[in-house]
């Protein structure tokens, strides 16, 4: 079987939406957020945490996962899923974001781009067949096209010409592409340009995609320019296919992306900020390795019932984060995942019952106002 | 209620046995082996994940929690039991020994030791008076008195002069503790001479302890020569008392001690080769980081059952622990402690069924033919 979506029900009053997500490797409400798993683990947790705060689709990288292990290792490994343990569903970018953040390191050609490993300096090629290639041996559920990600800010210029090579290499990758339990999503890209978002849209829904992410966003640019071009983008892409907005999962962002009428999210921002000992709550976010909290003997989040919240202190996070104890970041990891995929099911929840709009206030308001 | 040690079976062609340690945190079955968790944190894991590789008792040690997060604060979270959440029993050291491993950096008196903080340089004063305040402030349940232990070599003169300091030292601490729900035990020291051992060994009996720990053993002398040490150190120590072997846990040096009588160990052994890419299994060591296990798709231990083996293979955990994953080290960190607390059931079973010479020369038998 390969990946399907059904929309079950839309928002009166926003383009928020539910549906269901169908893969090989079970069905996921949207809309879902994917924990990010670069290089086949979602750092510091087993796959039985990602479940237990509520992770159902991770996300893992293309590009780390080809410099190490190893692709061919991971095909004889039985995949991925078994590769690393996790039975749920997988989405695998392209490489193309990583491979362009590589700066000085990269060449691009009509045929593909040439870099240098960030891990040992050797040379490698990505084209969109390759990238095909690599996705197919680690066999994710949800495969991405080969994309280029202009950084922000870039002229219309560049970016113009950069997403009419994306699409042409998205028809490489479509035509290339053959995996039946895998699915192909196409990468809308366009800067902030709204009429090169449209263009790339329908460049892409011509080819046909079994979903479209919206690519290029959350790259620095002020956030009201995202949420205009999601406004602008989201109407160019068929109703009955999903919705994925990469590389966003700050709670604001989430919000608004949803009322938008975007279906998916990654992000590495809840795990990476608790590696550096801050974590989310419902009254924004809080240091917790600041002197502040050297002797506060209450939870992280008053408000949360995560493993963490409901065992340990702010005290004793500290201690082990100042200590360089990795159960700190662990317990930080934990929360701020729980908290993420927990708004998410209230945002679902509202979206249910009609009320997103009120519940997005009523978040933001709590939100600003800085932890307890 | 404060420790107590109850001896249920002696076995008849060794110096083994079996007995019940009862703790106000809980009764643990000797011989047994405590996992140590150095900054009130077992490295890596939950309490629970302690639990379930067979942990019943821990080690912390008073040095590092005096000087972070400090012994006042941990008095004031309600101990350390509830500051970590560890339910179960809890030894502390005395810091003796941590503070003599600084070198330059302390001084000795009659009084007690000056030293600066391996963390910042800043001066500090222990006595055996101030090793009791904070282990009474820490609130474990075995507290130790505090010794000098001579590096080895070291002169007869030199062993002779310091194990007289640490018996009056250890008389200051009988004296000056007092706290009904904390055991205090003293630590036999004499380096490799035996009759200095045994007059520390008498010193100590003489002031009365709970418990008696052989101490400064395991610094670097030849495994024979810590053997011999037991031999002739143990029959000093009054039947019903439990013996505790400080600093010892690998695979033969837990059979010998057993063999020779000893009751409780703790080692950061396991621990700490896991975090450096190394494993116990049946048949030795295993180096799971080294490039030959890169395409091994076996567990860790064909022979084990702990999660990390019931999951994962040597492939992946290699390239996690390659990737600088922490996922790599918590895997081999619970399956080494699984390892050896598993090694410890087998062992009170063996004593048990009246079998113990035999089963230590079976497991070493196994142990030394290398790794499949």
């Amino acid at each position: 079987m390969t990946t399907s979506f059904t929309v079950t029900h839309k928002d009166g009053a926003s383009r928020a939406r539910l549906g269901l997500l169908k893969t090989p490797h079970g069905t996921v409400h949207t809309p879902v957020f994917m924990p990010v798993g670069t290089q086949g683990t979602v750092k510091t947790m087993t796959p039985e945490e990602v479940r237990d705060v509520g992770g159902r689709m991770i996300l893992s990288n293309t590009y780390h996962l080809y410099l190490r292990p190893g692709h061919e290792l991971i095909r004889e490994a039985g995949g991925l899923h078994r590769f690393m343990n996790w039975d749920g569903p997988i989405l695998t970018d392209s490489g193309g974001f990583q491979v362009f953040s590589l700066g000085p390191l990269r060449k691009v050609s009509e045929e593909g781009v040439c870099f240098r490993s960030h891990i040992d300096g050797s040379e490698h090629f990505f084209s969109p067949e390759k990238a095909m290639e690599v996705q197919m041996s680690l066999g994710s559920d949800v495969a991405m096209t080969f994309d280029e990600c202009p950084p922000y800010p870039s002229s219309r210029e560049y970016v113009h010409e950069s997403l009419e090579r994306t699409s042409r290499w998205a028809k490489r990758c479509r035509d290339f592409h053959r995996k039946e339990d895998q699915s192909l999503f196409g990468i809308i890209q366009g800067g902030v340009f709204p009429e090169l978002r449209r263009q790339s849209a329908q460049e892409l829904v011509k080819i046909g995609f079994a979903g479209y992410a919206i690519g290029g966003l959350s790259v620095g640019e002020p956030k009201n320019l995202m949420y205009e071009m999601l406004d602008f983008t989201v109407p160019f892409i068929p109703e009955d296919k999903p919705r994925y907005l990469m590389g966003v999962g700050s709670p604001d962002c989430l919000l608004e992306g949803v009322i938008r009428g975007i279906d998916m999210f990654d992000c590495v921002l809840p795990t990476r900020i608790a590696r550096n000992g801050s974590v989310l709550t419902r009254r924004g976010k809080l240091v917790v390795r600041n002197a502040e909290y050297a002797r506060d003997f209450s939870p992280l989040d008053p408000d949360c019932e995560c493993y963490a919240c409901r065992n340990y202190t702010r005290s004793y996070i500290r201690h082990l984060i100042k200590a360089g104890e990795i159960l700190g970041i662990r317990l930080t990891t934990i929360h701020n995942l729980y908290f993420v995929l927990r708004l998410l099911e209230e945002i679902r929840e509202a979206i249910r019952n009609g009320n997103i709009l009120q519940y997005r206030n009523d978040f933001m308001k709590a939100y600003q106002e800085g932890p307890l």
